[in-house]
């Protein structure tokens, strides 16, 4: 029983957008699979590992020959569609509960389970709230803090970035106890107090997702879950339950002591001494020494091997010593694009912030550590 | 006290050229390092895992301020050279024990031994046997038959290639029991026979250094060990003690049934059945019918999921119905560049031959399985 006859890419390309977040291994058998079902004159694409789905259909109108919902295993659905040539016609049919993938002189039998049992997350009627903003804006926030997200912390509201809309913005923040981001990107309108935890999956997933346009993507926020509507695509992701720590506590005020840094020139010297830091460790300590005009960058480790890098700056405030995890700023200086990165000191003892000069969406914050 | 003055591409070319080899983690800390030393106008490099060893120098002169001979970390000296700029002049230079490599701003200190503790393999005075031919020619023949080397297998006979130089030709054969591969190169005059099994990592580590032109490699052969001497390079591996089994009595006679295939068909062909097969089995089967001008290639797996490809061929002979590991025949012809290979069956329970039209030095043998 032919279902459908297409082009090969009509298929792998919705294919690929969901396969993303399916899990190799799981103690549900058909979480590996993908739902795949006729939805009026296109075919529908879902995927979900019962945290994060995302759903997407066919660009243009199918002729489908037969109305259908099944689900097949998505790797090799997907292994099987890119190994085709794209040049010949697909055909799927229906023979007895097996999904038959038929191109030239190739055939693929592939086991299915039915449509109906597969466990969608359920779409609510009414969000509790809804904002409506650029695709850029959004990336550009998630790929701002999403590199500060805890992992696999106990403290479990840790792993997953908080989304908050508060009066005519909306802020991301990420942290981990040690280090924090936060990215404001400000709304057309005022809008009700409202906060969510993301988990990282479905931050990474989205990050992924969105373009860099300036196309709608609405965000829509429920009980217990929020979904992101934009393209062709819907994601929806169960939100983390737990209180975010307070981040505007964190963030210093009283920071005076300040100089500016090329990004690119910092990132290559700390890059150059973390050869010598202790590699195996968790924590890589560095230490910063700044005094008039120079920043100085040492990296021992236990063998007591040294690195030691000078770079050059504008400053004659009085001298800085103080010590941080090297990956803390490795992590920044890797996943921003500014050219430039502003420094701003307090004591010793008191955390760094770190801003990009004439931006004020972005601040970064890392707690010093002792060596 | 300086060392030496130079650019950073006069030492982290050579280097490069012997850190291949280093292990990270060994029983010996000093195997970790690379052996350095002033060698008249040249600096030497030199790596081993007491098994391989290779040795390199740099190419021009160098005004060597000092007489040495340290060991350094392999891994940190190289990623310290190739994280500094090359515009850039490297001064390296010993401090209490250290080895001191700065470069501009930069400055590290690494930890050394000394390099008479270093482990070399020594030099024996005179080889049992020698021969010279043409890097690309042995480059092809390692090339040719490495792919089929054992991995790990208990018969240590099987982790090697055999290197066996009969009248005017030398041989190269790999085998792990189940297929073999199998290059013969004619030389220039007949020579004694000589046979040495070369250890698998020798045999990768000589396909990387070898040059695809017709400079000159000298091959020594020695008591238990080998030497290989071309461009700037001299790597000397120990042999393995054992007696390769007889490839001979395994090449097939009497196999008449033959067809020509296009590689890059019947690689993409397989490659599609295979995403069929049973991934997590050492043995992935794979059916082969033959019939007039078809070829069809069926792979099943355990869920009963069915994949199948047909090819049209030239061939008029019995039908033939045939069951291979598709591993075996993926990696062949994964390994070779030849347009059209010629397969040649005898039986349904016999080996079957592979080789290239108008290419008489290559040969593959594979057995059947029983599916």
């Amino acid at each position: 029983m032919i279902l459908i006859k297409t082009s090969r890419d009509t298929l792998l390309k919705p294919l690929q957008m969901v396969t993303g977040i399916v899990e190799r291994r799981h103690t549900l058998p058909i979480l590996s699979n993908v739902l795949i079902q006729q939805d009026n004159e296109k075919i529908s694409f879902l995927a979900t590992d019962l945290e994060v789905q995302i759903e997407t259909a066919t660009q243009n109108k199918i002729t489908i020959e037969q109305t259908f919902s099944i689900t097949v295993s998505a790797k090799k659905f997907q292994d099987i569609l890119r190994a085709l040539s794209s040049d010949i016609e697909i055909i799927l049919a229906i023979q007895e509960n097996r999904l038959q993938v038929r191109s030239g002189k190739s055939s693929f039998n592939l086991q299915t389970l039915p449509g109906d049992g597969f466990p969608k997350i359920s779409d609510e009627t009414r969000p509790e709230a809804a904002i409506t903003l650029q695709q850029k804006d959004l990336k550009n926030l998630l790929h701002h803090v999403s590199f500060a997200i805890a992992q696999q912390d106990i403290r479990y509201y840790l792993n997953g970035l908080l989304l908050l809309i508060e009066n005519n913005d909306l802020k991301g923040v990420a942290t981990d106890g040690h280090r924090l981001a936060y990215y404001i990107i400000n709304l057309e309108e005022s809008r009700t107090k409202k906060e969510v935890i993301l988990p990282r999956k479905a931050v990474l997933e989205l990050g992924k997702q969105l373009n860099d346009n300036d196309e709608p993507v609405i965000i829509e926020i429920f009980q217990n879950k929020i979904r992101f509507s934009f393209s062709n695509i819907t994601l929806i992701s169960k939100v983390i339950d737990g209180k975010f720590p307070d981040y505007n506590r964190v963030i210093p005020t009283q920071n005076t002591k300040q100089f500016d840094l090329d990004r690119l020139i910092f990132l290559q010297a700390l890059q150059r001494v973390s050869i010598l830091s202790n590699l195996n460790e968790k924590f890589r300590g560095m230490r910063l020494i700044v005094s008039d005009s120079t920043l100085c960058i040492i990296c021992k480790n236990n063998e007591q091997e040294e690195a030691r890098e000078e770079i050059e700056i504008q400053y004659d405030n009085e001298m800085i010593d103080i010590s941080f995890n090297i990956t803390y700023l490795l992590d920044l200086l890797n996943n921003i694009s500014a050219e430039t990165i502003r420094c701003h000191f307090g004591d010793a003892s008191s955390s760094v912030l770190i801003t990009i000069p004439n931006n004020e969406n972005f601040k970064y914050i890392v707690m010093p550590m002792r060596i």
